[in-house]
């Protein structure tokens, strides 16, 4: 099934204990249609400036992914971000950013996209997010990423997304945030009130939690009426961590190319989902930029999923 | 099998967003206890002084511990800590500390606990860890833990109990400042190599890690000859937390409980042994003191484990 991502293509520059990656290609949509082509073709949503180095169709050949809406702004410049991590690199030092491109208007979505069912809207500004969710004719399946930046200073528009989607990813600290509340568990299903149906937070190295709630379902039903899920699911435990850049969005690509690859989102296949994100992300991470991404295949993606279904058994 | 604890029984004042429990019952070796006689019957090592407001055979009736070990010195005076937690509740802040009676000799080792095959030597300074344990002819499995004071203070210690022992639990901190490492799966094979077979790393409401080595088994050794194996498992999705007191005591009781009710250590055995150390773990947390513990019953403990085991399953 269709599945479209509408994100960022960045320039960055990387420093960890492992290394410095000058000048290398990142940006959350560029991680999550590499980890979603696994699994699904993509239909890829973002502009770059005149001054880009990256030949994208040359980076995603062989891959389904669909570059027509890569738009080139030849009087803009591309993206950059430069960030370090240290120590347990579980959050990046942003050490210096450019918007550029991303401070100007969106790009235009492509007439043949607009019947995208599976849509991922990565971090942007929630009041953007919405202007390209509402050029979708019915989408089945939307989840869109945030950030503490947008929950501190525009919360109301953030709100008037969540009413529009299915799905939010989000990392431990942006749930608590958004819950206000330390619990992470009370948290999913405080942000489930909120509108998201699957709420999905990021852990890093400790894996995630997936909330799922189904008015719809018969069974199990909570005191609100509401049938709620659980999954807990921890990280693959990785020992090659070089570059965490691009963990979150590759474990969204995993996770939504999974789901775009089935045609389905019940709460089976919602699990898998966050099982592929998890194993797709511990590549990712294994090597600087997309590199960790580009050298894998499915089948070692396969193989490290029944390795993690192995590790959790008791 | 014949479990063994030796450990601390402390007049605890703990404070947390939920409430404070002035000089109430704490204590390793008491969390331990309670923890592990769902599963096993326990042999209790522990002096208290002449102050301790709490009968513990009163505490402990019903219950298969035997209190022969318990010590009470006339002109001693209690061990006393007050604690308190703040936000996620992830780490104690002590208030005060008064080591009193565990500053003094350690306990005397009955003659009739000197045959037992399953022993934890709970946290207290590595040379006290030491003598306990020359004091026992032969045992099966030895667990013990530690802390950052000891590792800081008296690392040499340290590294010669554990070439005595089988098994380390410790937090992630912990592990991460013995091992010198950041990566936490790195940490526990280098702690391996220090000596225990058995490395357990806690990482709280972020479950636990479990390292197995086996020089023995022929199947699937490492480069160094040796046979690893890892078991990852997130904590029990806990959504009433109160008072995180005891967990960690709470863990190696169910821990130590359920292997030596099984008087195995296989590699099976152990996983399944975590997962009820984390089950236990969550019914301490759940009320103040032994509070949770205690209302709780085995069989509320193996429908959590039940739970637990869908809850990871995809």
């Amino acid at each position: 099934m269709s599945l479209l991502v509408t994100g960022s293509i960045g320039i960055d520059t990387v420093k960890t204990p492992f290394g410095v990656s000058k000048d290398c290609l990142g940006g959350s949509a560029v991680y999550f249609s590499m980890a979603a082509s696994f699994f699904s073709p993509v239909r890829f949503l973002g502009a770059i400036g005149a001054d880009c180095p990256f030949d994208l169709k040359k980076i995603f050949k062989g891959k389904k992914v669909d570059l027509n809406g890569l738009e080139l702004r030849h009087t803009s410049k591309t993206f950059r971000w430069a960030g370090s991590y240290q120590g347990p690199m579980n959050e990046a030092i942003t050490d210096f950013v450019e918007l550029n491109v991303l401070a100007e208007e969106p790009p235009q979505m492509p007439e043949e996209y607009k019947d995208s069912k599976f849509v991922f809207l990565a971090n942007t500004a929630p009041i953007l997010q919405i202007q390209l969710l509402d050029q979708l004719n019915r989408p089945k399946f939307v989840a869109a990423d945030t950030m503490n930046l947008w929950i501190n200073n525009n919360l109301a528009d953030l709100k008037k997304l969540l009413k529009k989607i299915d799905c939010l990813i989000l990392n431990e600290t942006e749930a608590r945030m958004l819950a206000n509340e330390h619990n992470l568990i009370t948290a999913a299903a405080k942000i489930e009130k909120l509108g998201p149906s699957v709420v999905v937070i990021k852990k890093g190295e400790s894996g995630s939690i997936i909330h799922v709630s189904r008015a719809s379902s018969p069974r199990k039903r909570g005191q609100d009426g509401r049938d709620t899920k659980l999954f807990v699911l921890p990280a693959y435990p990785a020992t090659i961590v070089k570059d965490p850049t691009g963990a979150g969005d590759s474990f969204a690509g995993g996770f939504m190319g999974y789901l775009a690859g089935q045609n389905k989102t019940d709460f089976v296949t919602l699990k898998k989902a966050v099982a592929y994100g998890t194993v797709v992300a511990s590549f990712t991470i294994s090597d600087f930029s997309l590199k960790g991404l580009t050298k894998t295949t499915r089948r070692n993606i396969d193989s490290r999923l029944n390795e993690l279904r192995k590790l959790v058994k008791f």
